[in-house]
């Protein structure tokens, strides 16, 4: 490990980690390999043309995106088939028409015959088609039809009838989030598979022709023992996992490619904590969980080569740029064995999130460090 | 209010009305007059160079940063005399020697003994003195010194003997957050006053000089009945406001000048629940709170006016892009009221934290709307 690199970059800092990368892309691609499904990576935890291309490398070629800024940035550095992964804002449409001209695949996602009659009023407007995704719901958390409700073939016909490219569905089992053993992994992949292929097979009863049978998360994705009907998955978070997909099993607190770099710049005597300078702008304020927590767990506290120091040892509280770390079982820390200016790596709850606050990380790749950018915004 | 404009920028959008900006401004202006003491902005809030300079205004000019990119932008903009109010991490110094030898004057943070020993000792190695402020705890939230502790007499020894400047003390009451009555709050800017004055007495009683006396938190600077011995006040969410300012009776809902413009992209008949495409990555996943809540509250949802449509009406969860909009009392929607396509505004819970996820805002300003850049990073 680059440690002398590392004493000296500014922090806080973004760290990813090149064989830590590798080993989880790699793991990715066989499970693909196995289940004979192709991989539309989703490119929102990275951010990262290179990094993109690590993920894609043996694959289509085609990525996810969940904003018009990720989809410019991708498209430049030449990934030209995207899909724009988030429920239309039919606001955004004169944005697609526009990257549409420029050459740009971008294919939308709706789930709702309001959304399908807007889109197909801008597409005369514009004078411009559109190719659309109908997106599925398969664990109550977001957007998306159930299968069996009469709007899925309400919504088809009223993409088709407008003249629109209806490229098939699209479902999410952001609920495998939630799931607390390999079983219940393994019966959400499956149950996300069911509801993306009965609903291309109503819909292909009704006459729709449907090519795109769209799936993924990162636990399903790995955890699927069966993808019979489906075209492609989309998984993002694999690439660099964080604590929440240690926490399910889905990899080892080791697979954990990314951190934050920071030094101690205080100490706490009377609790027996110290401070950091990472707080919330570096780390965000994610919990790990989509329905929130307590609070009191920002990350786990690491050594500069990444390993953690103890499993108690959590960032446990955060303000703009400190952040606090103790141990959560309430034990004093030997403060002497972290004195000020000591650097720490912390390991995140939720990589995209964490990622999501800076605008470049630096690549840790077998002793070289080098600086890369992320693309941000909207 | 420019409705027109609202309705066609780009969403997720940061917006800051100017009228709002306005009165908390001469809010802020006017204790300070009363209290016969000169504001230092903490600029972490706005990170903008022509909204600093409308908080600066009346001013001596020093303002308080809290990395060294805001450090470097507003010195770009002829801010010169800064405070970095986060204890210093002493991997920094070649850096802060950098800017000092370009002229800024950049007055730096400690608490430790030991953090002054590896400040003097960068100091001989670069060359280069530096300004330090002895920082005291009032809340036991972060870090800093008692004053009764002999640290604090055993530090200023330690920087003075060293060579450095010791430019004073500053404390900051961030536990005012948490204060739940006016009283309360009250008592607290006089604590924190205290803590300031009496630091200053020992330390000029063991011979130093000290010049600067630096307290203030928003809800401390609007409460505070009396600042005799505080040379400056520090305090920045108060050019925003934001939701908890006004859950401590700091400001009213309609003082607050910051909010994100979203738009519906979805609709949840089976619980009455509304999707808008302002996630974590727009909102933050900050709940209002340094100790954390149980989640559940991201934000409350207005018209294009910037009016509260219900009390009840929040952000109950975020996704990456996706927000999830209902009402708290578990009551459903008409979604009717609320088609694909209609444009909200969201009032932050801590304006800092949903501010700094933005690169850029609106600035709203009598029926006008201007493109404005934040600085951002460290």
């Amino acid at each position: 490990m680059p440690q002398t690199e590392l004493s000296t970059l500014p922090t806080p800092a973004l760290l990813i980690d090149a064989q830590r990368m590798a080993g989880n892309v790699d793991r990715m691609n066989q499970a693909m390999g196995r289940l004979g499904v192709p991989l539309r990576p989703h490119l929102k935890t990275v951010k990262n043309a290179a990094l993109a291309r690590r993920m894609l490398a043996g694959h289509p070629g085609g990525a996810t995106v969940s904003t018009l800024a990720e989809a410019d940035y991708f498209f430049a550095a030449g990934i030209e088939d995207l899909t724009y992964a988030v429920g239309l804002a039919p606001g955004k449409l004169g944005e697609v028409a526009r990257r549409q001209r420029a050459g740009m695949k971008l294919t939308l996602l709706l789930d709702a015959p309001a959304t399908a009659r807007a889109l197909v009023e801008e597409s005369k407007r514009l004078g411009e088609r559109f190719q659309v995704l109908i997106e599925l719901d398969a664990d109550g958390e977001r957007g998306g039809l159930d299968p069996a409700d009469p709007a899925l073939i309400e919504t088809a016909g009223l993409l088709v009838e407008g003249g629109q490219h209806l490229a098939g569905v699209l479902v999410h089992a952001g609920g495998s989030y939630a799931c607390r053993d390999e079983a219940a992994l393994i019966a959400m992949a499956e149950h996300e598979r069911r509801t993306a292929v009965d609903a291309a097979q109503r819909l292909r009863q009704e006459g729709f022709l449907i090519d795109t049978v769209s799936v993924g998360s990162t636990p399903t994705a790995l955890f699927a023992r069966d993808l019979s009907g489906v075209s492609e998955v989309r998984a993002g978070v694999y690439a660099l996992m964080d604590r929440v997909m240690a926490s399910l099993g889905v990899c080892a607190l080791d697979d954990i490619a990314v951190s934050v770099l920071t030094e101690v710049i205080g100490h706490r005597p009377e609790s027996g904590e110290l401070l950091v300078d990472a707080g919330w702008t570096a780390l965000s304020r994610d919990l790990g969980s989509t329905r929130g927590r307590s609070a009191g767990d920002y990350g786990l506290v690491c050594d500069l080569e990444g390993a953690p120091l103890a499993p108690e040892l959590l960032v446990l509280g955060t303000h703009q740029e400190h952040g606090r770390v103790g141990r959560s079982d309430g034990q004093a820390l030997d403060l002497d064995a972290f004195p000020i200016g000591r650097r720490l790596r912390i390991l995140p709850n939720h990589a995209c999130a964490t990622a999501g606050q800076f605008e470049r990380f630096w690549w840790l790749d077998q002793g070289q460090v080098e600086a890369m950018e992320r693309c941000r915004g909207w």
